[in-house]
């Protein structure tokens, strides 16, 4: 190694530590006044280097990344003793993925996971970076933390490939409904460019997304790379772009929509998508275009800014601003995944109706129905646990009536409720309610309310024109 | 007036008026990459000065609002070319306001308006700018656009109160979820604190707001007072601050809550508001503050960032980014116009069971019900128009029942529908379905689905448990 080199390489890794020699970033009264004091003292403190221009060697930046992975293991230390998740280690095709399980999985979060892509400039950063660990355990989450291949050694579209192997994994092995994400920095370039490769292969999109200060285009193009150049603790020149951008793309045009996707052509299915960014942040442009492209793609978009803080701030565990983001980051994801509910109870309730008790698979009550559920009948009863309740539903159709079919009139879904407004139709070929079998036809409207409750239907209510049954029948002696 | 005032004066008009012969707004290739080619040009032919530093008397900043006057009045004439509104001028308590009423009215807003508060510095603007006129032709709502009192002449609180006096007039003329709001640079300022006031005044909230570029803090605080002074088309320097701000607040300090409302305490019940900046806008964190600030009061509030536009770029009519942006803002209001149905719904369907079931005010019945209302009964067969309706409630209530009572057991609204499972009971004191009177009470459940169009219950459907109604009364034989 040169001198020249060698001296490139203490300010890289200064750089990394944020604690270079170089100058500091300018911050006026007016604009501490409307930060928290923790996060004005964090950024007065920040130096900021321009590098000498010249291109960083491949044995340079896998130097960083050793000095920087000294750094990330110290602060994997303080999240350990914090929140001591579980951490094991897996390969998901050939890819390897450490999975983090909280201490506390938040009941809403049951069968639901998470996927992680940590940042770090495409050629450092760790999966059990603090991002990775503050979200996964503040939302009490399951979450599948992607350790892909970094640059410079793999280069464009290595990491992309491996984060779809794991997409595609995930995506069969849980409901994609079920499936939230999110990343940092660079680590939302490779999100954004998965998503949409997993739906140029035809995988189905998952539930939502959380995008933090996302690259999502490393070409330089937009205002904020120009106008956030030496007011960010990231610089572009010879930073984003000399140390980041090129030696992942190699020989990739930069604005090719794999390497940079808010270039990319969004669907309309998309996941619901967060986006946090801050006025300081190189890559506000970046935030604030993809929220309107998948915005303008008929997609769920919401923007965040979060007021004089940096690039990536949202990995300070303690900042205000920090956990203020964090926070609002998790109810926007909480909120994707618990009313995506609404869609799954009405898919559930339908199924129960085409499956069961048009199409007569009784077989299917189990995975219908709660164990402990309850049926109110009106007339015909309440019942109570499964069991009697499969009985009742053989002896009904298969004893009072055949060719029993309830034809939906409308569905209406409400947080936890499914209602259906219904016709049921059948013979009836054996007694019924105390009057014997008949050999008629009847057809007769219906209301029905049902709970869903952990994916089954827990309860549910009905009131049956049963009347109009008794009359259609001849069960009912005009007049008294 | 002296020499050197003259050429303020002129100085301030041609900055109004964006031909300045002063320094050109930056703007690099990779900026204007990611902007439409028309805000490109747009932004290249705007021309910045710094003024001398002289704080402008009270006779050259009205004679700078005569001049921008006569520019508005041109944009005004091409306005009334496009949309051709009827314009109306009134009184509402003492103060004046203008009456835009489009030619096409959205259906969606018959009985909705909207209260719109202009732009100009607090020193001048009009009523029907083109913020107004776009907005409210292109919604298709009526809107109350508030001539409010200018600065220097009129300091604040003045303005303020002024538009409160027309607010507290409009919420009890209308009702308040049936009013939505927008305002633009200086107008958002007293609009937040027309709302922040009418709270303390204990007048209810409206239902939502738009806040474009809003200027909700006028102390100079905030990161993009500084980083966005000398790229947008309004400096703060000088403009801002000695132009706008001191002459309207006079003694006030800066930073009280009704002069820079971003340090006023929200209600939770605040309207849901969207706020559109950009990322040039001066003003940019005063829109992301004032977001955080909404949200963490527990409100609801969305952010949109223009990427590379400037402050106030919302009130060009066919620049693309302004045209999408005020697509985006018109889609939330129309959103949180019609969500709010949903609770109305519900309103009103509670309403006909207490008071028209429940408390027999037949009387009611033309105002919840539609004149060509559809009853569908089941067993108890259809019933159309209300006219047969009322009949058929009033036989049926006074004729077969006494003392009928409906409770509600669960209510469930989405879209246009709620959902009711009640119980219903009376005494048998009547002739019912061909059954003679038994003087027996009597108790059933029953669902109905009640379908709200335009205010009022259009069509609604029944499943009662009639049959358990009748095994009470003992209209029933067991057995055939």
């Amino acid at each position: 190694m040169t001198n020249s080199k060698k001296i490139l390489a203490v300010a890289v890794m200064f750089t990394l530590m944020n604690a270079s020699c170089s100058r500091k970033i300018s911050i006026t009264p007016q604009q501490a006044a409307t930060m928290s004091r923790p996060s004005v003292d964090t950024l007065k403190n920040f130096k900021v280097i321009r590098l000498p221009i010249i291109k960083p060697s491949d044995k340079l930046l896998i130097k960083a990344r050793g000095q920087f992975g000294l750094h990330e293991a110290g602060e994997l230390k303080d999240m350990m003793a914090r929140f001591n998740p579980l951490i094991t280690d897996t390969i998901i095709g050939d890819v390897k993925v450490k999975i983090i399980t909280p201490v506390h999985i938040n009941p809403a979060y049951a069968g639901k996971i998470a996927i992680y892509i940590h940042g770090g400039g495409f050629i450092m950063g760790s999966p059990t970076d603090r991002t990775s660990m503050l979200m996964a355990n503040e939302m009490g989450i399951k979450t599948f933390s992607i350790d892909y291949s970094l640059a410079p050694e793999a280069k464009f579209p290595v990491a992309m490939n491996e984060c779809v192997t794991v997409y595609r994994h995930l995506v069969q092995q849980y409901q994609p409904q079920n499936i939230t994400c999110w990343s940092i920095s660079a680590g939302c370039t490779h999100m954004l460019a998965m998503l949409i490769k997993a739906k140029q292969d035809g995988l189905p999109m998952i539930n939502s997304m959380a995008l933090l200060s996302p690259a999502a285009d490393i070409s330089g193009n937009g205002d904020a790379v120009k106008s956030n150049d030496g007011r960010d603790i990231l610089g572009y020149r010879n930073q984003a772009d000399k140390m980041f951008a090129a030696p992942f793309a190699g020989n990739a045009s930069l604005t090719d929509p794999l390497v940079s996707p808010v270039y990319a052509t969004y669907p309309s299915d998309f996941p619901a998508t967060i986006l946090a960014t801050s006025t300081r942040d190189l890559f506000l442009s970046n935030a604030v275009r993809t929220h309107w492209k998948i915005r303008n793609a008929g997609g769920n978009a919401e923007l965040l800014v979060a007021e004089g803080m940096w690039h990536a701030f949202q990995s300070y565990p303690d900042l205000p601003e920090a956990a203020e983001n964090r926070k609002a980051v998790q109810q926007f994801l909480y909120y994707k995944l618990v009313q995506a509910d609404t869609a799954k109870n009405t898919a559930l309730v339908k199924r129960f109706i085409i499956e069961v008790i048009n199409g007569q698979k009784f077989e299917l009550l189990g995975e219908i129905w709660a164990q402990d559920m309850i049926w109110h009948g009106g007339s015909m009863g309440d019942i109570t646990g499964l069991p009697a309740y499969k009985k009742m539903m053989e002896a009904s159709v298969s004893g009072s009536f055949s060719a029993m079919h309830l034809s939906i009139r409308n569905i209406i879904a409400s947080g936890n409720k499914v209602v259906v407004y219904f016709q049921n139709s059948g013979k009836n070929i054996g007694p019924f309610m105390g009057n014997k079998a008949t050999g008629k036809h009847a057809a007769w409207d219906g209301m029905g309310i049902y709970r869903i409750s952990n994916g089954k239907i827990a309860e549910a209510w009905f009131s049956e024109d049963l009347l109009s049954m008794f009359q259609q029948l001849g069960f009912l002696k005009s007049g008294n």
